[in-house]
């Protein structure tokens, strides 16, 4: 690295080493509140929680801050333009909810009383995002201390929503209704991990999700297996034989037109998920499965990441209590959910889905499809410019080798791409030991911090990246 | 017929003329006492209906009557000697408990308060099994009446119990620890029906059954299909997988071994089934189903008259409340019950399901198999002795042509066949619209009538019949 490098480095750090304690001690605060957003009890404190963080925000320098009401939990929207009307605009993505949390459920202190301990600090949302929000107010602040600027070198948007663990039932009409206020050249979501402490990476991509539930209607009632068995459809027979068929041999999709578009992998980035560290015994271990299992010609990092896949979440008919019931079933339902990679529509993907199931169904079975609303996949090519800048932000930040990893969930980030027409990019500090969901969730203080230094590194690159792009 | 054999039919008919008023009285009595054995709360009216049915037996001439105690409900047995040595035993089978009912299930009076309408008894048990029970006491008098005799030309015993509602869960235990006491070279079912008022006929067979459930356990709980979806086995896939290859593409029972010994219709058995006045609408409508459907090759009564099956009666495994959940289950589960017919042995189907599910399960899934205790198909020729006599003493009574059908569900009275070694035949007058386990229960009259004259004329038969066997 040349030497301004190196100078504005060493100048961050100093600002990040003279704010810490007084950034864990509002950090502190916050994780205080007990913004649940799933239990109806803790609405107030979700409240709480969004007030506290538009309350906060003008100390960091935002010059407009928002609580923007929905029909569930309240989001945080704020705002500092750039002093410079050619920069880009970013819109930085996270969550002020929490999951549930209780010292019953095997937390060793109250996790909504943060306790610093080993460097680290424990509290329900100290990851899982609270912590990962709040470190960009470190940074963009260390950002200005040490360029000298006034204001950020991008116009920096934030919008911190409520019901991201409640699966944020009204985020994407919400980025409609505001879709002006929020528009943005590129979005950075911060509510994901990295690999490991040790290996540092970039999220590139969210896989999409399409569910449906099928419901198969048999006999007008439950009827007698002993009068009638042997003679008539069974629902039940018929949801399972739906099931087996929704995988070939290769254990691949078998509905006809499911891979149509899909963005494969190219050898390089085969080759990138291939150098990471990876340990499957661990990673079962962390399934708690007891065997893994997928498309053939993939390895479980490319299967999790990057491949579309079909999976049965619920299945029911009949009888499930003790004993024995001589019935054949009236009906039989299955949950499936099909999660969708670069270049799947989930439009597409239903109207498959739905011929297909209509061709399974046998005479004597009526069949009902509902499909839920969809969450569209969202991917990064890794020679993307705005990548390109978090890669070196965090490279100055962690001074390693950035790698890039893939995200096997989806979320709310897809609508902002959709809505907001801007490419989606994901920085996040959290390590998987952090137990999200999980009791104990933390974070590792040092990695929060590279969070916030890599924040601050970020917003001179991006201003640059785009005064460069064609 | 011969002269001799019309003033039997008519000397039984003065009989049954003179005593069907007080023979219906007594059996009102019986059906006022709400013998529901499924119900904790009418555990003192069954045995009532036991002590009714045993205070009334002797009344009609049976020298030994015993109420006998089980860990359940009371069953009564009877015994009425023959004065010839030489003369085979004979055991009838039927039962005192009923089916729940009450005037809110859509009754259209109290069905515990019988009432006689166009010539049709309408009360719960009239048909099943109280009123087939009874005919018998008619009938075995009006024999006496019409022979002179003093004690019936065979050695009669009866076994009436009082949990077949409930699945007989003791019967098998009383049937072996009183197997001397119950010993017979014949045994009586009666409770079963006829095809239709105008096609009298006597069943043949019942089907067998053997019941299992099958757990599949995947991840050690449910775990994120976004996570892990498409990377791990899914138990509720190998569930339905199970279920899916149970059978194949001719429905047929695709567990290798399941046929073994099965006894084959002959070709006259499928033409006197075809000669049924079979309307396959109609049956439909009573299976409530909406298509029919089986194994290649055979008609619907062939089916569920004489051929196995395999049929779900249940399935479950992950989430199956309202919306959705994207996990990857924990576990699931199957419960199958295989219809057995003459020839199979239920203990070589628990080994070759067992031994078939097990090549089933995919890596990474574990599974436990839990079978119930079996019952065993019965079948009895249609050129045994036995049961030309019961289509002979029939065909006394109705005048018409017996046919033969078969019953597809499984019933106690294989244990007999099985304890006792002693071929069982049936003998029932229900049609299908009396109304079994359903509001509205009722007996035609006449049938009743003509099964009291059945009776009359089977014991001499039956004696007839082993004076003449080798």
């Amino acid at each position: 690295m040349s030497q301004p490098v190196d100078s504005a480095v060493s100048a961050v750090r100093t600002y990040l080493a003279q704010h810490r304690a007084a950034f864990l001690d509002d950090l502190a605060e916050w994780l205080r509140i007990p913004s649940v957003s799933a239990q109806p009890d803790h609405a107030p404190d979700v409240r709480r929680s969004a007030e506290w963080l538009a309350g906060k925000l003008p100390e960091t320098g935002f010059t407009t801050v928002e609580v923007w009401d929905t029909p569930g939990a309240p989001a945080v929207f704020a705002e500092w333009p750039s002093t410079d009307p050619e920069a880009p605009t970013v819109l930085v993505y996270g969550h002020h909810d929490v999951q549930p949390a209780a010292r019953e459920d095997g937390c060793d202190s109250d996790p909504f009383e943060p306790v610093v301990q080993e460097n680290r600090l424990h509290a329900r949302g100290a990851a899982d995002d609270k912590g990962q929000v709040f470190f960009h107010t470190l940074g963009v602040r260390a950002h200005l201390a040490a360029t000298g600027r006034t204001a950020p070198a991008v116009g920096l948007k934030l919008l911190i929503e409520g019901e991201e663990e409640s699966g944020s039932p009204h985020f994407r009409a919400l980025v409609e209704q505001h879709a002006q206020r929020l528009a943005a050249d590129t979005v950075i979501v911060s509510d994901t991990g990295m690999w490991s402490e040790d290996t540092p990476t970039v999220c590139t991509g969210m896989r999409g999700l399409a569910e449906c539930e099928i419901r198969f209607h048999g006999p007008d009632q439950d009827i007698h297996s002993g009068s009638f068995g042997g003679a008539v459809p069974n629902p039940a027979t018929a949801a399972a034989r739906l099931v087996a068929a929704l995988h070939d041999e290769h254990a691949r999709v078998a509905v006809p037109g499911f891979y149509d578009g899909v963005v494969e992998l190219t050898d390089s980035e085969r080759k990138l998920f291939a150098e990471l560290p990876f340990d499957e015994e661990q990673w079962l271990r962390t399934a708690k499965s007891h065997a893994a299992h997928g498309e053939a010609g993939h390895t479980t990092l490319e299967r999790v990441w990057a491949r579309p896949t079909a999976e049965v979440n619920g299945i029911g008919g009949g009888y499930q209590g003790p004993g024995s019931k001589t019935i054949i079933p009236s009906s039989a339902m299955v949950k499936l959910s099909f999660r969708l990679v670069a270049g799947q529509d989930p439009d597409h993907i239903e109207k498959v889905v739905r011929a297909w199931v209509t061709e399974q169904v046998p005479a004597g079975i009526r069949c009902e499809i509902t499909f839920a609303p969809a969450t569209r996949p969202c991917l990064t090519p890794l020679d993307h410019p705005a990548l390109q800048s978090v890669v070196r932000a965090m490279g100055r930040a962690f001074e390693q080798k950035i790698r890039f990893t893939r995200e096997g969930g989806s979320g709310p980030a897809a609508d902002l791409q959709e809505v907001l027409g801007a490419p989606v990019l994901f920085l996040g500090i959290s390590v998987p030991s952090d137990g999200w969901h999980a009791p104990n969730e933390k974070v590792e203080l040092d990695l929060l911090l590279k969070g916030a230094e890599t924040s601050a590194h970020l917003w001179g690159d991006l201003a640059e990246t785009w005064r460069h792009a064609p």
